[in-house]
């Protein structure tokens, strides 16, 4: 939970965590993130709310689709962007990424998206950030990327309607480096999901995530009757230690098959969050068949990065 | 030719080579950029057709000067523009690429300009593309390099006018790296050339295309007479083996000066795709001179990409 | 001096140095800038002034910080910007320098920003600038960096008002690597500066600034009863040899404490170009103190160059 994004009459002010956000912030950023949606249609894809308002995407930690979404989410709200990529060779020192900071404020930029291979370099920033100024993480370390979790509970919300209290979700992979299950436990966890299944080998679980839901050894089990199957990308390029013997071993134990899927709930929605690796974690025939979301979770993404960006700078 | 880029009607859905585009649609597209070409004259350089439409930047081998060009053609256009610079390191393989592009789809992006160091990229890409959404080659391998070949038929329209069976062309230098030369061809061939004339040294000649011209092995024949004498970059950076014994004697033979252009008609134009190597295959005194349409080719450009585009999107 | 940047009828076409800028022509930007920094307090921070044209960062040396500042000043006049980053591997020769521009131009781009390690660049353009094109200097070497000269005079004029006659500057740093210590003394002498103070070690000091104001050997004398104290960034990355023994040993010599400022006036302001070598050449404490106007420098500066760009398109 991040205290910092609130401020004193409990609006929000910056978005750090999912850890804490209360179930009607969520509700309602759902409800402006399907209202968005719908101007995705238009021929002109393109609201004024954010004319002369700057936003600008912080990446010290590079990732053209995370960046590209948040682009595109400003652009289609009329904002103008700027794209301040660091780089990871110059990660910089506390002390002089507040003056970064400072200096980008004192330019009159409105809103930050940070992305930082840290875990607390997004709340560093809202502590420090002027009145009037937004930041939102876009990922930091294996902390936190709630706009993830955001559009994970939207997607789950257009396919599954509003009580979540009702659905059984499975979380599957590699949990020990994934923001993204972290930010969609918090999500579910607030919007009411009681059966909450997390499935990982032991070596990539991480334990006290034992009080938040189910644990699971095994990927058969935990899908079995689930109406929700969200698989986690394998994030080779975060292990220290060959955690995995191969691809095809982890393929063998823990793909999503079209076998394995069929233990699933027969309307159950399949989500990842992208970008996917095919026959790893999911069977290309899972990812592109019918139960598949996966595509639409990337266009929910741009729709609840402008409900955040338009929240967070007009509330 | 590529039957993918036509849709079923017969109309254009994507640009990928010149080869089989018909004559009507290139003369469609010349007329098109004429137009759009007088709206750069303005004081409000801008038309509000492509507002709320996304166009991105693909490019998968670095080119500030070809990306520029399109990055204008779009913004001029109202297009919001994404530039998603890949880099030659990360080249991806067939698969993911096309996740790169469904990934891109699903946040309502409407058309891609895709360049690529391998023949196919594109074709690739537009074979995958969904309905409604464009791929536009900026230059593949030695494949095509299509927007190019409008420009300059474009170029050669605005100087020559309306009978392209009247002129002869000398296209001059290393034609076999140069996917601008095959564009070029095609052009001209639907256009009507009947007298194209193709020079370059022995090891820098493709056999092949003996079929669609008359084939010189030196310069100052191949320019006799002509009325528009196209120079080719020598593109070292594409020579596997040292193909070319020296610059010095490259331009020796090769090199278009005042004395060998002296040789075509009075009133012959000069191009060049650029970037020039001076000195090497066109001296400064041609590439500056009077007949030189060098940069007027690159103001064409931006008119003709516009051209593209709203033809892609809006027809 | 640079008689490139004025036309024949003595109108600032470029921006190249502010030697031999007149002082009227100094107050039209003050005022101009401050007539800008209004806007940008609106809700809606945006004019259309520079609508349809097209402002180019020509970037040969990276600098993130400045950049995103003339790309703000450029986007809030509503003008297209293409960053067209060059790096340092690739600086490029002479002639193929004004090949591209050249290329640029004949897309018709309007303003092109260029900052370049080598002293000159900026002026070597401007000499082939097409009629109706402006080149800016964003800094060039150790020359100039004519904006930043601008900015520092804007703010001073707000703190201190119109008469600069009345007032002592004290500018104390590393000199001889320092471009903004340039134009800061163009700027100041044209204002009416009487009482210049530059200090300096020995060894970062140049002789020929002997003549354009009172030299001193040491901090404590040189801001005795200053209105005003510039303090430079130590640029180590641009010192060839070992000039400093260490950042403590200049801290202790050079170092702007509380301690120090209590000998200029209790008005004294405290100016920093940015960004800060914190602890090397100023105190935390100092810099983010009541008398510090550094991080207002940041916001003028976007004023002054939407000043600038104004100036040199629409006069």
């Amino acid at each position: 939970m991040s205290a910092v994004q609130f401020s004193a009459d409990g609006r929000l002010r910056h978005l750090i965590t999912l850890e804490g956000v209360p179930r009607a912030e969520l509700e309602a950023l759902i409800e402006t993130a399907a209202a968005l949606r719908q101007t995705a249609l238009r021929p002109v894809n393109k609201l004024p709310t954010l004319r002369g308002r700057t936003v600008v995407n912080l990446f010290f930690e590079p990732s053209t689709r995370t960046r590209t979404s948040f682009e595109l989410a400003a652009v289609r709200l009329s904002a103008d962007v700027i794209n301040f990529d660091v780089g990871q060779s110059s990660t910089k020192k506390g002390e002089t990424l507040i003056d970064t900071l400072r200096t980008l404020e004192a330019m009159r930029c409105d809103l930050f998206v940070v992305r930082h291979k840290e875990n607390g370099t997004p709340a560093l920033l809202a502590e420090h950030a002027q009145a009037g100024v937004a930041i939102v993480n876009g990922g930091d370390g294996n902390h936190a990327h709630p706009t993830q979790g955001l559009l994970d509970a939207f997607t789950i919300h257009r396919h599954k309607g509003d009580d979540f209290s009702r659905l059984s979700v499975a979380i599957v992979g590699d949990i020990l480096h994934s923001r993204v299950a972290r930010s969609d436990i918090h999500a579910l966890k607030t919007l009411g999901v009681r059966d909450l299944r997390l499935a990982a080998p032991a070596q990539l679980l991480v334990p006290e995530l034992r009080s938040v839901g189910q644990v699971f050894d095994n990927i058969d089990e935990a899908i079995e009757g689930a109406d929700v199957v969200m698989m986690l990308r394998l994030q080779k390029e975060r292990m220290d230690q060959a955690l995995i013997a191969s691809d095809a071993a982890y393929y063998a134990e823990w793909g999503l098959t079209p076998e394995r899927l069929a233990r699933a709930r027969p309307d159950a929605i399949v989500m990842h969050p992208g970008p996917m690796n095919r026959e790893v974690e999911i069977a290309s025939e899972v990812a592109d068949g019918p139960q598949s979301v996966i595509l639409e979770q990337v266009g929910n993404g741009v729709a609840m990065r402008m409900a955040v960006m338009s929240r967070l700078l007009t509330a």
